[in-house]
This record gives structure tokens, sequence and C-alpha cells, in this order.
């Protein structure tokens, strides 16, 4: 995959997780500052977390100030175009499958990276790709909706094994593209169909 | 302490742990992937909280990948022998006993092999016998428990200090072994007899 | 600066700090375990992220045990005159926000210490002043504050921003004095006349 392929998409991906939490806050009557705190949260909260568990400090947004930077601003204009961004629901929710997929991808090559087991590395993927909309819940003081809502980090786990699996047969890259590709699709088909895990309740 | 034993121990300790967290999420009727993450959360993230602040990283788990496995496993087991598991009562609160003085003698030697005062250590240790629980009530959005409940992380905090003091006079193998009898022991009487620690209100 | 004032005022806030955070704990009727710990999140649950984050580790007050006696004495003490200290109000205001400056301020040493853009510095500042906070309001299961009510991590901001500016032109330690001042006068002017940050809905 070329590197300014994943950059684009990265970038995306930051953008649609920040509107998606400044817009979370604004539900919540949150003042300017605590848009732009829930956007920094969603959009950042799982690579940190990740990053933090590995131990590789200073985490990675600190060492590139660009992109609280891109941040920032997304959230400032998501502040004063909200009335016209509402109406990109779409729009929103396929680039949030697609930064679903990409966090995941990141987070499962920084365990890689490490020299982290599989499994862990997988565990890693999830956690930036869902934490940090669990982060997001946590100070908007619900329920992680990704305890009770649609497929979500399902689908980073199964795009995980799925790209541990591939790499044995695939180059890499193609592989990635595929896990990718996959964790997104899983992703847009289960809102498509409203699809949701097994619940339990003792 | 002879090395399986303690082994037996913490490995009964993280199953005990990660049912009791499995239940409270079946309780808010979470899905299955959010069972197994609470389930993970309460076993795991008091050690995790204290090799965060340490800086001992990669964390202990993501060093020895049987433990998610291991919790994994008892995760699903928990959700397809749900009742029959549930009869077992007695039985858990008294392996939650000794698993949080288990627990609380593994943070407070984290802090000595850190190099740390003992009182730092004796607060690793509330926290790693304690703070999984903190974590799980907040992603369950109640109030942590064990600020207003039984007597918990008092049991740590005194078996911690009652340590130092027997370090004094006693080999550290009978040391530990006495301070995670005793943690154990305040925590079956605190149950027992509904012992709670003064409430103040202002 | 000369470290003695800087000593005396890095102490006034730590104590304020745990006694604001030990009165909201008593109202949710906490225990008493239950009120220190609330106590000492706000006292360091900021810096504590801040550590963590650029991998400062061990955190600061596991290397200074003086603080953490320091915070459970406060504790104490204000678990038994806390009818006497709820009569000194205004004190308290001045207090939390002088705190507030200099906790500002250490953040963004911390964060130039450790070779990070100006952004990131101020950034690094505002968790330092503000995120003991936003833990504290986590652990009583509440909304954080700051998201909602008058101007607070904003004027770390503001505060941070004109720092790096006079650093420019002026001395550093005059650079600090205006800038601790300015946090602290921002802050007592939004409590005076009750000024917030506009607010969005969406």
């Amino acid at each position: 995959m070329s590197i300014s392929i994943s950059y684009i998409i990265e970038t995306a991906g930051i953008v649609v997780f920040t509107i998606s939490g400044a817009f979370s806050a604004m539900q919540k009557r949150f003042d300017a500052f605590g848009v732009l705190i829930i956007g920094f949260v969603t959009a950042l909260g799982g690579g940190t977390i990740r990053d933090v568990l590995i131990g590789y400090t200073p985490v990675t947004w600190m060492r590139t100030p660009n992109i609280p930077i891109l941040i920032f601003a997304t959230g400032i204009v998501t502040l004063f175009f909200k009335n016209h961004i509402k109406n990109l629901k779409t729009t929103f929710i396929i680039f949030d499958a697609v930064g679903l997929g990409l966090y995941t991808m990141i987070g499962i090559q920084k365990g890689i990276q490490a020299g982290l087991d599989p499994g862990i590395c997988i565990i890693l993927g999830t956690i930036t790709g869902s934490f940090g909309g669990v982060l997001r819940d946590i100070l908007l003081n619900d329920i992680p909706q990704i305890f009770r809502k649609e497929i979500y980090a399902t689908a980073c786990i199964v795009g995980g094994v799925i790209y541990f699996i591939l790499l044995e047969s695939l180059n890499r890259d193609v592989a990635r593209l595929v896990t990718i590709s996959l964790i997104c699709g899983i992703r847009l088909i289960a809102v498509r169909f409203n699809l949701s895990m097994p619940k339990f309740y003792a």
C-alpha cells in the first residue's frame, strides 16, 4: 500500500472520528471547549491507550503536532457548519467504517513492530479502532456503545485474525488491503442490516 | 512460597475476577463482546494501571499471551454456563478474597522491584487488587463499588502496612503468606458481617 | 521565580485540590476510603496522565512520597473538620485558581523539558491543570464539569499561548509569573461574573 494512499485514508479517519465525537458532545450541550476535547479523544483515544500500553512514549500525536492541529481545525469547522455536516450521514458511516479498518491495521502494525504475539497485536488493533469511542462515551457519562450496539469491535477482531492467516500466503501490502476492506465491509453490512452480537443476561 | 502454589492462586484469581466481571456485564445486557471485555478489564485492569504508572511496558499481559487466552476462555465458558456458575456464590466470595490478597501482594512486589518507597508499594498493591473493579464500574457507568460498599481496598492497605512491619522480623515468604491470609481474612469477615468503612456527608 | 515560592504555591495547590475532591466525594456519600481516593485523584490525576503520556515513569508522585503523605493527611483533616472548612469558600476559589495557574505552568515546563512542540506543551499544561477534575467527575459518575461550566480549561490554553509569546521578549521567570497570574485572573473573573464558553447544540 503506497504511503500516500494510507496517509489520505488515515487523515480522513481522523477527520471523521473527530466530527462524530464533536456531534456526540453537542447533543449533550457541551461548551465549545468540551466539543473540541471530545472530538480529540474520539479520534486519538484508542491510539493513545495503545501507545501507553506498549510503552511507545511520548505518544504518537505528541510527536506529530500536525495531528492535533488537524483535529482542532476539524472541530472548529464542525461547530460552525454543524447543520450542513449533519446531512452527510451516509458519507460519515462510510468514512467511519474505512477509518475503523485503517485504525485497526495501524494498531496491528505497531504491535508487530514491538515484537508482540499475533493475539496481542489483534487486541491492540481492536483498541486502536474502537477505544476512542469508549473514552468518548465515558466522558459523556454513557455506557460505551460498542458493548451493546451493532457489530463494531468484532469487525476489528475478525479482520485481525484474517490478516495473520493471509500473511502466511500473501504479500503484506495485499494482506493489509484485504483486511482493511474486510473490516470496513463487515461494519457496513452490520449497519445496513442492523446486525448485532448475541446478548446474554444473567 | 513455592512458584507453583503462587501460580495456581494467581490463575484462580484471574478466573474469578473474569467471571465476576462477566456477570456484571450480563446484568447490564451487554453483548458477548462486551461481556468478554468487561471480564478482561476486571481481571487485568488493576495490574495494567500499575504497570503503566511504574513504566513497566509493554504491560505484563502483553508479554504473557497465555493470560488473555485464559481470560477469553473463561469468559466464553461463563457465557454458556452462566446458570450453573451462579449457584457457586460462596465459592466465588472465597476465591475473590484469595485473589484480592494475592493481587495485592503481586503489586507490592512490583513496587519493591522498581525500588519504590514502602508507602508507594502499598498504593500499588491496592491499585492492583482493587482498580480492576473500578474500571469495570466506570465502563458499566456505575459509581465504583469500592468507594461505598464493604471493606475492600482497606483490606489491601492494612495488609500492605502489616507486610512491611513483618518484613522486619520474618522471612519474606512467611511474611507474604501471612499478609495474603490477612487480606483474605479481613475481606471475608467484612462480607460475612457486612462491615463497612464509616461514611461522611458534606 | 524562586524555588521556595513555587514550592509553597504547589503545596497549596495540592492541598486545595485534595480538599475540593474530598468534598465532592462526601456529597455523594462515599466512605472514608473513597473520600481519600477522590482527593488523591483530583490533586494528582492531571499530572499523572501527563507523565504517562510523556513516558516520564514512575510518575512524579511515586518518586516524591511526601506528596501522597500530604494528600492523605489533608484528606483526613478534611474528614474531621468538614464543617469548618466549608465556610472558607472564598478562600478555596482563590487557592483553586492559583493552583490552576501553577499546575498549568508545571505541565508546560515538563513538555518543554521533553523537547515537545509549544502546542503540545500547552495541551500538557491544560491536562495537568484540569484533568484531575475530569477523573474526579468520572469516578463520581458525573459528566465532567469543565465541559459545561464556567471557563476553566480555556484559561489554561489562553495562558499557555501567552506564555510562549512572552518568552520571545521576556525573561523566563517573569514570563512564568505573568502567565500564572493571567490564568488565575481569568479563572477568578469567570467565577465572579459567571462567564462561560458558548454552547452548541446539534
